[in-house]
C-alpha cells in the first residue's frame, strides 16, 4: 500500500543516495516525516531518527517528542533528540522564531550526522512545500536562486518526499492507518506560507489540476539554469578577476564587455557582499572619474584608473585606534605597529620605521586612515602639503589611500604616513632627548 | 496632474525610443490605452492611433470604435481602424478566440507600422498585467522565457505604461477626468487571467504591498538571465553545431560535455522543434546503439556513430509517391527523378541514372524510403540481399537510410536504390525492347 516503487524510482532518478549509505531522518512526528520514516524502513535503508524539541508549545512539544521516541524504539532505530530554547536564540540573534528554529535544527542535524557517521540528512518536504516556496520567494522578490526553492538534493540534505503532493501524503497515511501527531513545531505560525497554501494555491489548482507536477518541472528547469549560470560565472571569475595580495582587481574593459552586464557584475560581486543597487551604481559611474567608492558590509569597491578594485574592509583602518605611552603595539588590519622609547639618539633609513622626537608627542596618539583635508610636512621639506597631493606624487593607487594608516599626534598634526614618509616637524634634532621608534610589522 | 516626469524617465531609462521617432499607439478605448494616448500627446511625441474592432460584441465594439475615432479626431491625430472576423479566424486556425485576437492585432499593427512609417508600436500594458502573466505562465508551466512575460521593449513593440500599476492608472484617470470606455474587446472572457487578477494577486499583495514593483524587479532579473542564456547558447551553437548540406551534426562527445546537459541540449535543439521530453529521451539513449530515431514536427534526429544527426523531414521520402507511365518527373525532398522511355537499347555508367527493362514495369511504380525487411538483387549479382546489409557494406550513414529514396515496382520488387544501385532483375538484356531511363536530378 505504500508507494515504494515510486519512492525508489525517485531516489534513483534524482541520485539522492546509493545503496549502503546511512541516512539521518528529520522526524517531527507530523504525517510527512512519519510517512518518510515508514518508507525508508520498508525499503530497508539504514536510518536513524532525529527529533528537535523547540520548546515552543510546552505540552505539545513534549507529546511530539514522546511519540517520535516511541516510534523509533518500536522500529528498532537509533533515536537522537535535542531541546532548543528557540525564543532565546531568536532574541539573541535578532531573527524571527521561524528562522531561529531553522538555523538550530539544520546545525544540530549536521552535528549529529557527522558525529554518528550518517551520509545524508533526509527532510520530509513535499511538492506542495516546493510550490509554496516558489510563490513566497517571487512575492517577496527573488532572482533565479529563489525559483527552485526546494531541491531534491543540495549538499548533505536530501528531500526524498518531493515526488508526493500533500494530498497524496494524506491519502497514503490514511489508507495505511499510519499514526502521527499534528506537528506543533511546524509552521502553523507562519502567516505567509499559510496564506499562500490556503488562499492562493487552491485558485492556481483550479487553473491547473496538476499544479504540483507542473511546478516540479518548472523548478527542475530553473535549477538547471542556475547551475548553468554558476558554471559560467565561475569561468568568468577565473578569467577576469585578478586576486592580488592587497586587493581584487577587475579590469573596467572586461566589465564593459559583460553581456548582460548587470546580471554578471552582480554575480561576480556577490561574494563580496555587494547588492543589486550597488551594482547599478557602479555601472552608472563606470565612465566617472576615478575615485568613486562603493561599500558592502564587508568590502569597499573603488574605481581606480582602469580597474574596479575591491578591498576587504578589515584591511582598512576604519576608526581611530589610540596609542598610549604604555602601548607596546597596536594591531590594525592584521598588521602591527610597535612603539618603543630610547634615549639613544639614533636613526635608520627604513620606510617601515619612524624615528620621532618623543618630547613633542601628546598622548594618546591616533592611528587612522586618510581624511579629506589632511596635510603634513614631508620629511626634509618646510611647508605643509596635502596628503592627497603627496599620494598622487608618489603614485599611490587610489584604493591604498583608504588602507594607508596615518599616525596623528594628540594635537592633530600628522607624525607619520605609515610605511611611507614621516613629518619634518617630528624629526630628530640635536636638541632631542628621547626618541620614540614606531615600526610597521606587516604580517 | 499626469505623471509626465515618470513617463519620460521610464522611456529614457528603458531606452524605449528616441526623440523624433514616430509611435503607433494601440488604443482600445479602455482606460489604460486612453491614458497612454494622453501621456504621449502631453509630451509632444509624434503619434498615430490604431484601433482593432474584433466584432466580438456587436454594439459595444462599434461604440468603442466610435469613441476612439472621435478622440483621435479631437486630438488631431491620424486614426487607423480595421475590422476582424475573430471567430472565423479562430475556427480556421483552430486556436482560441483570445489567441486569434492577439495574432490578428499584432499582424495588423505591424502592417500599419510599416506602411505608415512608424518606428514603434506602443501597447498599454501595465505592471499588474506583467504580474498576472508571470503567475499564469508559472501555473501553466514555463522555463525562463515565461518569467519575464511582458518586457518594456521587444523588437518593435514598446510598453511605456509598465511603470504604472492598475491602481495608479485608475487613480490618474479619475483625477484627470479622462473619458474612456469599458473595453469590451479586452480579456473579460479570459477565465485564467481574471482568476489570477481577482483571486490570487490580492492575497499576494497582503504579503507584499509593493507586489507590482517587486515583480518588475524580478522580471528585469529574469529577462537579463534569459539574455545571458541566449548569448551563451549562440556561442555554443557556433562551436558545436556542424551544418552540412544533407543534415546537421552535433558530436556526441560535445553533447556529453554540456553542463547542464538537459537545459543546453534543449536550447540547441529548440530551433528544430524538439521538446523537453524528446531531449530527455535522447540523453537517456546516448549510450544506446546507433540508429535510435527521434521526431519533432519538422525534423528527425538520429544517433549515428559519433554524432546526433538532425535532418529536415521534408528532405525525407515520408510516404509513397507514385510514378505513372505518363509522369515526366516526380519531385521528392526538393530533388527530382525524371522518367523517359526509349526503344534505343543504350546504357551508361552513371549512378544517377537507372536503365530499366520497361517491359517488366507494373505501373504505378512507387518512390518511397527504406522499409524494414527490404531486399533486392544488386546489379551483377544473382541472389537477394537485405537493403540494410547493402547500406552497411556501402558504409551509408544511418541517417541517409531514411533519406535515400527507393524505386519500387508495382509488384513490390525493388527496381533501384536511387543514386546507388539498380536491381539485377530489371537490367537491360538482349531481349529488352523498350527502355525506361530514370534520372536523379539533385537540386
Amino acid at each position: 500500500m505504500l508507494p515504494l516503487r515510486q519512492f525508489q524510482d525517485f531516489i534513483e532518478q534524482q541520485q539522492l543516495f546509493v545503496r549502503g549509505n546511512r541516512i539521518l531522518l528529520a522526524v517531527s512526528g507530523g504525517k510527512d516525516s512519519v510517512l518518510m520514516l515508514h518508507l525508508f524502513k520498508a525499503v530497508g535503508v539504514d536510518v536513524g531518527v532525529a527529533h528537535c524539541n523547540f520548546n515552543l508549545r510546552a505540552g505539545e512539544a513534549q507529546r511530539d517528542e514522546n511519540f517520535v521516541a516511541l516510534l523509533a524504539k518500536n522500529l528498532g532505530l537509533p533515536f537522537y533528540v535535542t531541546h532548543f530554547d528557540t525564543k532565546k536564540y531568536a532574541a539573541e540573534h535578532k531573527i524571527s522564531t521561524q528562522m531561529a528554529a531553522r538555523d538550530l535544527r539544520y546545525n544540530w542535524f549536521e552535528e549529529i550526522r557527522l558525529k554518528e557517521e550518517y551520509d545524508y540528512i533526509a527532510l520530509a518536504q513535499h511538492q506542495n512545500d516546493a510550490v509554496e516556496t516558489v510563490l513566497i520567494n517571487l512575492t517577496r522578490g527573488t532572482g533565479i536562486s529563489g525559483l527552485h526553492g526546494i531541491l531534491p538534493k543540495r549538499d548533505r540534505l536530501i528531500r526524498p518526499l518531493l515526488f508526493l503532493t500533500r494530498q497524496q501524503i494524506e491519502e497514503t497515511v490514511a489508507a495505511n492507518n499510519i499514526d502521527f501527531v499534528e506537528d506543533s513545531s511546524n509552521a502553523s505560525t507562519n502567516y505567509t506560507r499559510n496564506k499562500i497554501r490556503l488562499q492562493v494555491v487552491p485558485h492556481l489548482q483550479e487553473i491547473n489540476t496538476n499544479l504540483e507536477k507542473t511546478f516540479a518541472e518548472n523548478i527542475a528547469r530553473f535549477a538547471e539554469l542556475e547551475t548553468f549560470l554558476n558554471v559560467q560565472v565561475e569561468k568568468l571569475e577565473a578569467k577576469i578577476i585578478n586576486k592580488k595580495a592587497d586587493a581584487i582587481y577587475i579590469s573596467l574593459v572586461e566589465i564593459e564587455k559583460l553581456n548582460p552586464q548587470k546580471l554578471l557584475l552582480y554575480e561576480l560581486l556577490k561574494p563580496y557582499g555587494f547588492g543589486e543597487n550597488v551594482v547599478h551604481e557602479i555601472l552608472d559611474s563606470l565612465k566617472a572619474l576615478s575615485g568613486t567608492h562603493f561599500f558592502s558590509a564587508t568590502h569597499q569597491a573603488i574605481i581606480n584608473r582602469n580597474d574596479l578594485v575591491i578591498i576587504e574592509k578589515n584591511k582598512m583602518v576604519t576608526a581611530n585606534q589610540f596609542i598610549h605611552p604604555t602601548s607596546k603595539s597596536v594591531v590594525f588590519a592584521g598588521n602591527e605597529i610597535s612603539l618603543q622609547f630610547t634615549e639613544e639618539i639614533k636613526f635608520e633609513i627604513n620606510a617601515r620605521k619612524a624615528f620621532v622626537n618623543a618630547d613633542k608627542l601628546i598622548f594618546p596618539l591616533a592611528l587612522r586612515n586618510w581624511q579629506n583635508g589632511d596635510k603634513f610636512t614631508p620629511l626634509g621639506m618646510r611647508s605643509l602639503k596635502k596628503v592627497s597631493d603627496y599620494f598622487i606624487d608618489e603614485k599611490v593607487p587610489l584604493h591604498l589611500k583608504g588602507t594607508t594608516p596615518i599616525l596623528v599626534n594628540g594635537n592633530g598634526e600628522i607624525i607619520w604616513i605609515v610605511g611611507m614618509r614621516q613629518d619634518n616637524r617630528y624629526k630628530l634634532t640635536t636638541a632631542t632627548k628621547k626618541v620614540a621608534i614606531f615600526e610597521l610589522k606587516i604580517k
